[in-house]
């Protein structure tokens, strides 16, 4: 058996960005209603204030602060109605001292008017004048040009994931066009001659495949295009043609499978076969995920990866490679991680980062989170929880009540 | 004026609970692949044992426990090899003691083993022995039968939205045709004279439609179908026609907009003259978001809302009572919300609910929330915040350091 170092996560993901540091990951430009989700490819900068005229944010009269600067409960102002502001339209005349206009929430503030009185503090008098029981400061009641993105702001950030009022501010700005970055396309093979789909009644010694369909499904949540998805039985054969055929087309090819030796040593064979300058991770120090490869194929510009076998490992380490791997290439924050009291001691693997799935529990307005304990084969470990938190290698093990991050789910 | 009495979020809550008493959210059948983020409509149960047959953790020896009870290093035990199991295929023989047979990792055990000694404590030995050197315990080194999950327990809960490990599970259990629960219809109509599609550069006194593009994303994300969205114009006899359509096949139409007192009386006045019991909340106790105005018609079993115009405030109110109710009808959990210690003193609104927009900062092995002040009027509220925390009304402000629940957007 042919003796290999494992990597730390840290270490394998310093080898997987300098493989794909030549990638420019594509731009493609979606409609403003599809872009929920997607990540911005370019900083995006208003060509103009928002709003672009001064706009009421009450009810009332537009003045000139000045004149009302009097004006109380007993000693009311009295200015001369100009005119009125419909909604939608220009206030197409100019206020003089002593004048006022009506305006309505979200109307223009005619030239000349600097502040708006709310119509409670107001009263109609005669054919043409209004009463003002309160006074207005410079600005009051109203948003100034340009006081929600001023022209030339920038109003998005390259990288941010778009989220729905992200989507109105491109609205606002007239934005209905989006750069966005592209979805890296993934092709995942499914190996393993116990393996039979979902529809499938299994015969004894066979399994039903649980990674096509949990690996495709965390691939499209984070972002991943899926462009092919297959069972491979055991032949190397076989998964050497398949792996050629992705490579054609996938920037990424995760085969998962192969938790016997035999089978490692085939799925590590064949991507150094069909990849020049070929693997590069022979096993991470990740509990659990250890049996994990990577290489790289630099003609086809192709990063293989072979998974473990189990599910929970082959997701977790999806996750923290290449989920990982994305953000960093468009730039896009990580979401918050939930901070919570672990529920018990925990002993853990030193030498080994470990991710254990954990579920949240509110209680004494703190949350706790309690491993779940089960063993890395078993789907259901996964089910029950709601995120992971991730233990340092250089710990022994964590105690009761020691605060760990949950990374949601 | 009319007065009327503003209901606190906790009112408005129950009462459309109780307008929807009668609703059953419709469940459809959807296949595996497309059942992300759905919520499950019934109790999913496994029909039998996952695994379905004892299967290696190791690649090694399976045996019976008690043969391996004196082995050591220095004294190894020596058992016949009945055989070798293949990956995929039925162990189709019986060990008696003294004997064990070669199994891969995720391979049957035979009948009469009960636990795996790994390969690395074991030598070949002779023609058809093997010799190992370490001792296994019943069970050990192997999944039991339905230890994933057992035959008529429960896989998934009703309620539950599905993650990618679920949909594993899902597979696992043979389950391909995934009982989910319909998403309600919703129309959105944005009212206003000065509402220009964001194509279109808005004249003075015109602005840009935000709220349409943020609130069917809004609504999109949290799990609603959208029927419709359209500007409409300032007129009641507009809105009617609108309002009567959309009833006709929308669970709820959302009107958003009338921010002056005269559109959200003309909504208010619509509203009643097309349903019936008509309006039953006028107002909420909520800041952003008191002009809310909520009805129900009983005929077309449709929910009425009047919606602020501001869009931070039509988001808040969304997100506060729609997606609420989805949750609520479905049975499903809110995601975690993440404790957070306030970066400042913070005034708040006694005999108001505060929702206030915040971001989050990663410092010192905690999380700060930097509370963002700004006009419920500008988007850019929103756009600069991770999430939103609330405030009850009881409290008359929060003090630098208290600890709040930023819900994340």
């Amino acid at each position: 058996m042919e003796l290999f170092k494992v990597d730390s996560l840290e270490q394998a993901r310093q080898k997987l960005l300098r493989a794909v540091k030549d990638w420019m990951l594509p731009t493609e430009t979606v409609n403003l209603e599809s872009s929920l989700g997607r990540c911005l490819a370019v900083d995006l900068f208003s060509t103009f204030n928002i709003p672009a005229f001064r706009r009421s944010t009450v009810d009332g009269y537009a003045v000139i602060a000045k004149d009302t600067t009097a004006a109380g409960e007993s000693i009311p102002v009295i200015l001369s109605v100009k005119g009125k502001v419909e909604m939608g339209e220009a206030a197409d005349f100019v206020l003089k001292s002593g004048e006022c206009a009506e305006v309505p929430t979200g109307g223009m503030l005619p030239e000349g008017a600097d502040a708006v009185v709310m119509v409670e503090y107001s009263e109609p008098f005669g054919r043409n004048k209004a009463v003002l029981y309160q006074s207005a400061a410079n600005g009051e009641n109203a948003v100034q040009i340009g006081e929600d993105v001023r022209e030339g702001e920038l109003l998005l950030k390259q990288g941010k994931r778009l989220l729905p009022q992200d989507i109105g501010a491109l609205a606002a700005a007239g934005i209905t066009r989006v750069p966005v970055y592209g979805r890296p396309t993934l092709t995942i093979l499914s190996t393993g001659d116990e393996l039979v789909i979902p529809d499938q009644k299994p015969l004894p010694g066979q399994i039903r495949d649980i990674n096509t369909y949990a690996l495709k499904t965390l691939a499209e949540k984070n972002g991943f295009e899926i462009l092919h998805t297959a069972i491979i039985p055991d032949s190397e054969e076989t998964l050497e043609h398949a792996l050629l055929s992705a490579m054609q087309n996938s920037d990424i090819v995760a085969i998962s499978g192969g938790s016997s030796q035999g089978e490692k040593d085939a799925t590590r064979a064949v991507i150094e076969r069909v990849s020049v300058p070929g693997v590069f991770t022979h096993g991470l120090a990740l509990k659990p995920g250890k049996p994990t490869i990577i290489g790289y194929d630099e003609a086809s510009r192709t990063l293989l990866a072979g998974l473990p076998g189990h599910p929970v490992s082959a997701m977790m380490v999806f996750e923290l490679l290449f989920s990982w791997l994305l953000h960093e290439m468009t730039g896009s924050e990580m979401p918050p991680a939930v901070p919570a009291r672990i529920s018990c001691n925990l002993a853990s693997s030193p030498g080994r980062l470990t991710c254990w799935p954990a579920k949240l529990k509110w209680m004494d307005f703190a949350y706790t989170a309690e491993p779940i304990f089960g063993k890395a084969g078993l789907i259901t470990t996964l089910t029950k929880a709601n995120g992971y938190f991730i233990v340092d290698r250089n710990r022994e093990g964590l105690l009761e009540g020691e605060i760990v991050l949950v990374h949601l789910f």
